[in-house]
C-alpha cells in the first residue's frame, strides 16, 4: 500500500539526479511514485527538468502526469513542445474530455496543428466536434468515451461490448442504454449487470427514470444537479435526446471548486485568478482594476468631505469618526450581501422576494447598530467628548449599518436580476460606496445637530 | 426520462391539497417528483404540512426525502417527531453515514433515545461507533456499508458477496479486498470481475497500489485526496489498517462547499453559517461578533486620530483623504491575503517560504500603489489642493499599499503556522489593522512634511 507523499520528499530525493541528467536514475526514483504527486514538483523545477521527467517514465505514467498538471503550469510545460510531440506523445493517449482541455489551453494555431497530427481520424472528429462547446457547458466539460449498448441486447452482450471498450474507457461506472436512433433510453448499474442472468434482455434491468443534461447546460448547473441527486456520472444527451458524452463527478469537483475560488476572489477585489507563483505583471494586473475603483470612491469621498471642511476646522474632533463610521458601513454591508450571495449561490435562497427580507435586515441591523452605538457611545462620553457629538457619532453609525444593511441586501439581488455575477456587490465595490455614503451621512447629521454653522 | 423540476412548479401544484389535508391527492402529486426535488418545497411549507408529505408517501420516498433536506430544515423538521418515530421510520432506513449526520443534528439525550429504540442491534453498535468520531473526520464522514471480500476468494464467490449485500449497499463502485484479520489488502473494480472469469482469485485482479485514509484524517485531507487522484470512493482504516468504511465523493462534494462557503463567511465577517432564511437572532448573533471588532478597531482609530487633532484644525483639509488611505489599505491587504489563503487551501502553495513571496508582493504592491499614487496627485493638484497637501497624500497611499500587502501576505502564513484558520486574515480583522495602521502612517507623515506644528 503506498502512501501519499508530500512533494518535499520527492524533489529531495529526486534534485541530484535531476541536476546530473542522471535520466535512469530519474526513472528509478519516480517508479515509486503516483503520478499525481509527480505533478505536484513541476512547481519547483525548471522546463528542461520537466521534459526530462517525462523523457523517463513509461507513456502511459507521463500522460497521467501531464494530466494532472494545474493549468498554468500545463500551458508554461506545453510550450517546450512542438504540435506533432503533442499530438503523438500526449492528445493521442489521453481520454476526450483531458484531450479538449488541452487543445483549450494551446493557441489556436497551435491546436489545429496538433488535430492535423492525429493519426487517429474518428478521434480527431469528436475533439473538434468538443472543441465547438465553451470550456465551461455540458459539451465542453464531458468526455467521449463511454459504454453504449442497444436496447434490444441480452446482458451477456453488454457484457462483450465493455469488454470490447475496456481498453479505451478507464473507469465504468454506467452503461448506457440507446436506441437504434441514439437516444437515450436509461442507465444501467454495473452491479445490476454484475448480478443479472446473461440471457436477460438489458431493457429489464435498465433504470429509465434517469437525470441528464443538455450538451449547452452551464457547468454550474451540471455541479448543481450532480451535487443534489448525488450522482457519480450523468449523460450529456443533445437537443433531439440523442447520447453524446458522460460527465464524471471529479470533473464537476473541479468545477465547484473553482467556481467557489472565482467568488472568494471577487469579494477580494482579484479581477483574475492568480496564485502567489504568477508573474509580477499577472499579479499586479489582477490586482489593480480593483485598486482604482476604490481610488475612484476614494476621490468621490474627498470631494464629500470638501464640502465639510468648515465643520472639521470648526470641531475638529468629527474627523476622529470618521474612519469608524466608514468601516462599520462597510463591514454591514458585506456582511449582508455575503448571506445573500452565498443563498443565490446554493440555490438555498428560494424565494427571491425582496420585500420580507429587507424587513428583516431592518431589524438585524438595528438590533445589531443600536448594541454597537450604545458602546460607541458610553465609551465617547467616558473618554470626555461630550454627548452631543458622541450622540451625533453614534446616530450616524446605526443610520450607517441599517443603511449599508438593506443596500447589501438589495445590490446581489439587482446584480442577479440583470444576470451579472451578485458576488461583485461583496467586494471593493460596495465597501467604497458604503463608504461615501456613511461619510456624508455622518456629516450632514454633524452639521444638522452640532450646528457648526 | 424524467425533468428536474422547479420547486415552484411543485408547490404550486401541491399546495391546494396541502392546504385541505387530502392525503391520497398529495400521493398522486409526489409520485411524480423526485425525493430531492419534495426536499426542495420543505422550505416554503409548515412542520404539519411537511408531516403530511412524509404520511403520504412510502417509506423508502420518505427516508430519501429526508436524507436530502437541508441541514438546519432537517433539525427544525425532526423536532416534530419522538425518538421513537425517527428511529423506526427513518434512522432505520437510511445507511450508516446518514444516520449519524441525523444523530448528530438531534439533542445527546434525543440522539441516545433514538439508538435505544433501533431494533438492529448490530447496526445501533456501529453507529454509536461512528458516532465517537468528530463529523468532520474521515471517520464521522465514511458509511460503514460496504462490499468486501476475503483475498483467498475467487471472483465467483465475490459475486455471491455483492448479491448478499446487494440490498443494504444501494450503489456498488468497488469491492474492498482483506485478509483474515480484516487488514485491507487492495480494491477490485466492478468493470474487472464482470471482465473476469468466475473461476479465478480475486487477487489476481486487485490493485494493491490503492489510497486508503485514516479514521481520523480531517475532511479537508480525505477531499484534497479524492479530488487530486480523481476517486470516486476511499477506503477508511484503523490505526492497525483494518477496513472500517468507505467515503464516496459526494461526500466530499459537500465538505468541499462548506468549506468553501466557510471561507467566504470568514472574509465577509460571519461567526457562523447562517442563510437569509434563518431567524433575525441567529442572523443577528452571526453578525455583531466582527462588528464589534471593527468597532474597537474604529475607537482604536479615534484614539490614534486625536493625537492630530491640532494638525487637523490647522489644515482640515488632511481629513479629506482619511478614507480613501485607509480603504486602500483595507483592500490591497485583503487581495493579498486572499491570495495566500487561496493557495494555502488549494495546496498550490508548495513551498512556503516567505523571503521570496515579500519580494515579489513588494515589488507587486510598489508598482500598483506608484500607479494609483501618481493618478491621485495629478487629480489633486488639478483640482487644487496644491502640491505639498497632495504629496504627502499620495506617499501616504503608497507607503499604506505596499505596508498593508506585506502585512496581508504574513498573516495567512502566521495564523497558518500557528493551525489557525487563514481564512481570518480576509475578514474585519486585517481591514481593521489596516485602517489603524494607514492613518497612523498618513498623520505621521503629514505632520513630518507639512509641518503643522
Amino acid at each position: 500500500m503506498s502512501q501519499v507523499v508530500s512533494e518535499k520528499q520527492l524533489l529531495l530525493e529526486i534534485q541530484p539526479f535531476l541536476s546530473d541528467l542522471n535520466e535512469s536514475e530519474v526513472r528509478n526514483v519516480l517508479e515509486k511514485y503516483r503520478p499525481e504527486d509527480i505533478a505536484d514538483i513541476f512547481w519547483d523545477i525548471v522546463l528542461d527538468e520537466a521534459k526530462l521527467i517525462i523523457k523517463s517514465v513509461d507513456n502511459q505514467k507521463a500522460v497521467d502526469i501531464i494530466r494532472s498538471l494545474d493549468e498554468d503550469l500545463l500551458e508554461r510545460f506545453l510550450k517546450g513542445y512542438t504540435a506533432q510531440e503533442i499530438a503523438n506523445n500526449v492528445i493521442s493517449f489521453l481520454n476526450s474530455d483531458d484531450a479538449v482541455d488541452i487543445l483549450n489551453i494551446l493557441p489556436t494555431s497551435k491546436a489545429e496543428e496538433v488535430l492535423s497530427f492525429l493519426e487517429d481520424q474518428e478521434y480527431a472528429k469528436n475533439l473538434v466536434a468538443m472543441l465547438h462547446y465553451d470550456d465551461d457547458v455540458a459539451g465542453g466539460l464531458m468526455a467521449k468515451e463511454l459504454v453504449q449498448v442497444k436496447h434490444n441486447w441480452t446482458v451477456s452482450q453488454c457484457i462483450e461490448e465493455i469488454r470490447k471498450q475496456a481498453e479505451e474507457v478507464d473507469s465504468v461506472h454506467a452503461v448506457y442504454v440507446v436506441n437504434e436512433k441514439n437516444i437515450l433510453q436509461g442507465v444501467v448499474s454495473l452491479k445490476d449487470i454484475v448480478l443479472s442472468k446473461p440471457h436477460i434482455s438489458v431493457i429489464e434491468i435498465t433504470n429509465v427514470d434517469f437525470i441528464s443534461v443538455n450538451a449547452y447546460a452551464t457547468g454550474e448547473e451540471v455541479a448543481r444537479i450532480m451535487n443534489k441527486y448525488d450522482l457519480i456520472t450523468i449523460p450529456v444527451i443533445d437537443s433531439m435526446g440523442r447520447l453524446i458524452g458522460r460527465i464524471t463527478i471529479d470533473d464537476v469537483v473541479d468545477f465547484i471548486k473553482e467556481e467557489a475560488d472565482r467568488d472568494f476572489q471577487l469579494q477580494a477585489g482579484l479581477s483574475e485568478s492568480v496564485e502567489s507563483g504568477d508573474s509580477v505583471f499577472i499579479l499586479s494586473r489582477a490586482r489593480l482594476p480593483w485598486l482604482m475603483i476604490g481610488l475612484v470612491g476614494g476621490l468621490g469621498s474627498s470631494m464629500i468631505i470638501s464640502n465639510f471642511e468648515g465643520d472639521i476646522a470648526h470641531l475638529p474632533k468629527m474627523a476622529f469618526f470618521m474612519p469608524v463610521v466608514a468601516a462599520m458601513g462597510g463591514n454591514a454591508g458585506v456582511q449582508s450581501s455575503a448571506i445573500i450571495v452565498q443563498g443565490l449561490a446554493n440555490n438555498t435562497l428560494i424565494s427571491k422576494n425582496i420585500i420580507p427580507k429587507l424587513g428583516k435586515e431592518f431589524t438585524v441591523s438595528l438590533f445589531n447598530g443600536l448594541v454597537c452605538s450604545v458602546i460607541m457611545l458610553s465609551f465617547n462620553i467616558i473618554i470626555g467628548h461630550g454627548f452631543d457629538l458622541s450622540f451625533v457619532v453614534s446616530l450616524a453609525l446605526v443610520t450607517v449599518i441599517i443603511f449599508a444593511s438593506i443596500l447589501g441586501t438589495i445590490t446581489p439581488l439587482v446584480l442577479d436580476k440583470f444576470k451579472i455575477d451578485p458576488a461583485l456587490a461583496t467586494g471593493p465595490f460596495i465597501t467604497t460606496t458604503n463608504d461615501i455614503i456613511g461619510l456624508g451621512v455622518y456629516f450632514s447629521l454633524g452639521r444638522l445637530l452640532l450646528g457648526a454653522f
